[in-house]
């Protein structure tokens, strides 16, 4: 895989995009826009042109797609199909440590076969958020310039597509997982030992994250640990995860040459964006948010973590 | 309180001197040096001169008093009087994030009344351990020439004898505590906003510990976020805090200025020393630290701590 920094970068995400019920125990939304690939690509549109590839169907409100288009998105590869879009809704508890799924209704997301628009092809970055991994290495068999492929997945992936999942990890730079998913991919309860192991089924990076608690990085090139913001207060979690890869992809598409200098940056920015995005319900906040709130925050973040 | 900067410094660590029975998920070990000042002076006693004060019975092994004496501690504030030491028995389960008291003697320990040899009023740097937050001001009184008061405290004390944790704060310098514990003292479930809630009860500096999730300070200057060190393999977490303020107060004994950056400073190497404490039963590991192997992972941590 090439870095293609001589090509116009352009990053295309490919996910769910959702129609959620949330829960908190301060508030209930409806119908709110979700979905990995609308947090991923309005997160990563900050940094780069996005294409999107996704399924809705006819319900799918305009407004939202409007929120898409204010962020400059390309949705050529929005398929709108006869039906409902994805449905999900969850409760977050308490402490919004721990969240409960209501309902989940596929819906149109049931058959969705990502096949990519003949534009899309030549990619250069390449977000696969969380969907069947045979589903992202089709999207990887259609991609003819990759420079660089992140990739997410989930609990069940592992569980039910193991083959399909460690065929894919050699054909990817990044995985980004979060901790138990990564104790449950490797047998490791060590992190450190887990992301080692991972590097070993072929992603040149991992990024294993957790929650409040930060995240952290894996390569050749040794570790780089990073906590979290501390937000104020947390409005609704859903979505942080695909805020931060799409932010992480997002600013590795930016950066001059990727080395892990501009991914340990990415993981800054990344970390920053995802503090925005639980700050609100949706990814309003980050399909609204302003370049200069943004860089005072990372500013902020950056001598939070500053020594001497 | 000045800075005492033009003056010898010497660290004063009061607190608990005990003897642990400790059951890990993969071993068992009886009657090793235990106690909030066994772990603190041992670790601050890599940076600066530190006397000791606690109390023993006549059943404390000359083993362990000669594992302090190894790294220079003076014992003159030791006191041995007849009886027995205090003894501690706990249980880690499965993951050592939960730890279970088995027992608790308190034995001498029950009627410690800290009075300072002569020779100790003049310390510099006071460390008190996790003590009735009463005899912690009892010491404070006969203390002629502090620069620096760092302190510890714990459930007990804030649901017991509040009050009088409350009038020692505004003598303090520096408050170290947990994250469920400044959620008790402040009833503020966020972190910063408990941070800050404690910086306007007196101290000028706060540190909240999050266990293998690292700390926060808070001062005026603002936050700084630091991950803990990623430790291969947890042997016993027991004194890892005590350690982690032991090695913060020493660092700061041994800075010129005490500052914002120096006591950032002084957090690295806590972090770094209270990771050595972990890989081993006992405060052994930090008794018999070689500097070169605290200074290869410090330097280790601070690359892992680095953006670009």
């Amino acid at each position: 895989m090439n870095e293609g920094s001589d090509r116009a970068r352009t990053v295309l995400v490919v996910g769910s995009v959702a129609l959620d019920d949330i829960e908190t125990p301060l508030e209930k939304r409806e119908m709110v826009l979700g979905g990995s690939a609308s947090y991923s690509s309005l997160a990563a549109a900050a940094f780069a042109p996005v294409r999107l590839v996704g399924v809705v169907g006819e319900d799918f409100p305009a407004d939202y797609r409007d929120l898409y288009r204010s962020r400059g998105l390309d949705l050529e590869g929005l398929q709108v199909v006869s039906g409902k879009t994805f449905r999900w809704g969850g409760v977050y508890e308490e402490n919004m440590n721990r969240r409960r799924t209501l309902f989940t209704e596929l819906n149109v997301f049931e058959h969705f076969n990502p096949e990519l628009p003949e534009a899309y092809c030549d990619s250069t970055h390449i977000l696969l958020a969380n969907i069947h991994p045979g589903l992202q290495g089709h999207v990887l068999d259609q991609a003819t310039a990759p420079a660089f492929v992140a990739c997410d997945t989930m609990d069940l992936w592992i569980d039910i597509a193991r083959p399909e999942l460690l065929q894919l990890l050699p054909r990817v730079d990044l995985l980004s997982l979060n901790d138990t998913e990564a104790e449950q991919l490797t047998g490791c309860f060590n992190l450190v030992d887990a992301g080692r192991t991972i590097l070993s089924m072929g992603p040149r990076y991992v990024v294993i994250k957790k929650g409040e608690h930060g995240a952290m990085l894996l390569s050749e090139a040794g570790l780089f640990l990073i906590p979290a913001f501390p937000v104020g207060a947390v409005v609704d979690p859903t979505g942080a995860g695909d805020t931060f890869l799409g932010a992480l992809l997002g600013s590795i598409a930016a950066a001059e040459v990727v080395e892990e200098r501009s991914v340990r940056r990415a993981l800054l920015d990344a970390t920053v964006m995802a503090s925005f995005a639980v700050e609100e319900f949706s990814p309003y906040s980050i399909g609204r948010l302003e370049q200069d709130a943004f860089f005072a925050r990372r500013e902020a973040f950056r001598a939070m973590l500053t020594v001497e």
